[in-house]
């Protein structure tokens, strides 16, 4: 009987580590390469790499980005509005910084990261507040929804 | 053995039902527990019970409310901001209205909710996007984070 019950045991142990998340170590994990994902966002961008910096964006009519009071839907339009507002005539991609960054992983696939960023031109800076809500996608963690707001 | 066999197919699959989450059931359940806290909270408003609107929020230091360019820390700072903007002299709390609302769950225990506002008073309509990042509590879900900005 007690043979019985130490393989019922084993087994269930062994079946609840297969199950059960491995949160700890996972969201570490998962922190870094959202970090990641931002550090290779400001860099693409200081290089003036528009198409870089949008990498960080899940490349789907899905995506949603939230501006002041404006809707921008899709990655084709969210690069549109990018290009528009920093790579048009008479106007400079500058440089930008993130800071006061908090990453907050919330589930096997999902985390939510708050920060301030700021975007130094040689004529003006502009800067704000934004919340990005990050999924795990087939091409790694990727900005499925941008909330952006300035002062 | 046969028997043995049967109970530890039994206790194993006991154990798993347990564990794993039941996602679809799970995820529509928490949808409406969700919208129940967003119609409590444009409930209590337009009766001009802002505490009853409060009632939604986490009432912890560790809330966070991004307007704008600006940060407001915790629940007792985000009430007061409440207060100063439509209990104040010469303010008005108005009708609030939620419109295009999209709730995600996004894990066991979070969830994300897009959507508009609009707040009418007898002297000017205020109108905007929100983002809320919502926490399931000991209290039940609550908004842990509220970012909001106007056109």
């Amino acid at each position: 009987m007690l043979r019985h019950v130490i393989v019922v045991t084993s087994i269930l142990a062994i079946a609840l580590v297969a199950v059960l998340p491995g949160r700890g170590d996972d969201a570490s994990h998962v922190r870094k390469a959202i970090q990641k994902v931002l550090d290779d966002q400001d860099g693409a961008w200081n290089k003036g790499d528009l198409e870089g910096f949008m990498a960080g964006y899940w490349k789907s009519d899905g995506l949603t980005f939230f501006s002041g009071g404006d809707v921008t839907r899709g990655w084709n339009a969210t690069m549109e509005r990018y290009k528009k507002r920093y790579q048009s005539e008479g106007k400079e991609m500058g440089k930008l910084t993130f800071s006061d960054l908090k990453i907050d992983v919330v589930g096997q696939e999902s985390a939510v990261v708050r920060g301030r960023f700021k975007v130094v031109t040689s004529k003006e800076t502009m800067q704000g507040l934004f919340t990005l809500i990050f999924k795990k996608t087939a091409d790694g963690w990727k900005i499925i929804h941008d909330h952006t707001s300035s002062g």
